[in-house]
């Protein structure tokens, strides 16, 4: 597992349009990404130094799918079962209880604060080693509800083609999501040959200790940093400290990174997924609960900005299983 | 200006420590940085894969110096020299009159809370570019007050010499220090090769809004994180995700990092720089109010982490001017 060393050494062909996006139809929407990428890698007056080639993606639903739910909210589900014969407590406690009793709609009632409630009882209390190896536990094993295939190939692969090209032309790819990126980190390197020090996303609180004289870091039920909406151009100025040049999303949750990225006289591209292929993934957008793209689709139509069609833009959505 | 391209090219040279430590003598801490290189870059048990070979650094005290004060309170004396003529009521404020009188004696009467009033006032209330403008447009005139030279040619030669060498190695360099990270940011590409999302520091709070239209980041006058101490392994965490195997500090604010980098059974390097030379710099330590190093030369004594003292181990301080 050596994905960084991959993101150097990207062969020559992944530069060529024609051998690296293989899974997207030659339509407007790969035309829009090989023009942008043929302008600011020729020298010229659109030519942009290779360090300020920064691209940026969202991660559910632009590099892998989100639905029925959040991917990180099955495994939070999955760790409330794991945990509860140490919390007795949680039989008679919402959201705790529906969850254990398989009611999604019960803990679906308590709303955001439920959600909440869940997310700081299974990312919390624990060293942050513990944390890592219980996502890699659950990635290994768990499936998705409807495919029944690993979480980590429900990605899409034309975007793991983009993330590939991009990089062989110079680019230096980034993960920017509202997921724990300490969650992301176990698998973005070797799902999408993107290192831990380039996924952005939300923080939870750490601090330092010495256990018994060991230095420990350990997670506390609490966030400092939620990287989603007007937080995404946030967290790229904090971690990124350089405005991308080229911003991938979904919904519209990433508008402002999109806005963004996209603000500047400089050349620039913006691109969102649509999701728009209810037989080989699934169509939602503008009355979503998960990933809603509403504002997003009106600014991208007044702004010129890329939509991708799933459905008539991608040859194919996952990878073929392995 | 490309230096991430330079990282990449680092010429073969440079990673022959005869060729690329050449302001360093040829003494125990010489040996100890190349020894570990050769073992972590060498086929075998100690081998570390590239992408894991992350060396980070403190800045103040470490790549540049920190006498006779903080080079960041430096441009904040600047700044509100600069900026008192749209405060008139600064004139009968502490800390700014004191300032305002060059009293510093009076300043720093008001402890670490006229710092922080002081670092608020000429930190925030700006966009990110007027920021960015003022540190740059500071940095191009400013010059060290017993020197005379510009701050960034108060950089250590040996160190720069050390940067190059790892990266010419495989390593991944990183800057983790207190200073604002945005304040570095401006500089630290051009004088150290260490691109933006490299550098790790003090986040202040940034807020993203549309003004009239626009997309603009605006920086207000509140920290979300201070990289010091405890907080350093912390943001080491939450903006790399992976352990360094390499760690430079050169104060007891550095110990944590030091603490966290070494604190593993695999192969790892803690090097403490000591400020040990008032002919070419400063020598400080114990008692030292700027870059104390009390409890850490404790701990490198007791660990066997390599100081390298500034005196004997180095050939040369400061690049020759240019």
């Amino acid at each position: 597992m050596r994905p960084q060393a991959a993101e150097v050494h990207d062969s020559d062909d992944a530069r060529d349009p024609d051998d690296a996006l293989d899974s997207w139809r030659d339509t407007k929407a790969r035309q829009a990404v090989t023009k942008f990428v043929e302008r600011v890698t020729t020298p010229g007056a659109s030519f942009v130094p290779e360090p300020e080639r920064i691209a940026v993606f969202d991660n559910d639903g632009t590099l892998w799918a989100e639905q029925p739910l959040y991917f990180q909210f099955a495994f939070a589900i999955h760790r409330v079962k794991q945990l509860a014969p140490q919390h007795p407590n949680w039989k008679a406690e919402e959201p705790f209880a529906s969850l254990l009793a398989d009611d999604m709609k019960g803990v679906l009632a308590g709303g955001e604060p439920a959600m909440l409630e869940i997310m700081k009882a299974t990312h919390a209390g624990v060293t942050v080693e513990e944390y890592e190896k219980s996502v890699r536990d659950w990635l290994a094993t768990a499936r998705h509800p409807t495919t029944g295939r690993p979480y980590t190939e429900m990605v899409y692969q034309p975007m793991l083609e983009l993330l590939r090209y991009l990089r062989a032309n110079g680019f230096k790819t980034f993960i920017v999501s509202a997921s724990g990126v300490d969650f992301m980190r176990v698998f973005a390197e070797q799902v999408y040959g993107i290192p831990p020090e380039q996924v952005i996303g939300s923080v939870g609180k750490v601090v330092y200790e010495l256990r018994s004289g060991k230095p420990t870091l350990i997670k506390l039920p609490e966030f400092t940093f939620i990287d989603d909406k007007a937080g995404k151009p946030v967290g790229i100025y904090n971690n990124i400290g350089r405005r991308p040049i080229a911003a991938f999303g979904n919904s519209d949750g990433d508008l402002p990174m999109l806005q963004w990225t996209c603000a500047t006289t400089g050349p620039d591209l913006c691109i969102y997924v649509h999701h728009t292929d209810d037989e080989r993934e699934w169509a939602y957008d503008r009355k979503s609960s998960i990933g809603r793209l509403d504002e997003g689709l009106d600014q991208a139509a007044r702004d010129g900005w890329t939509v991708v069609n799933m459905k008539s833009d991608w040859k194919k959505v996952f990878p073929d299983p392995k």
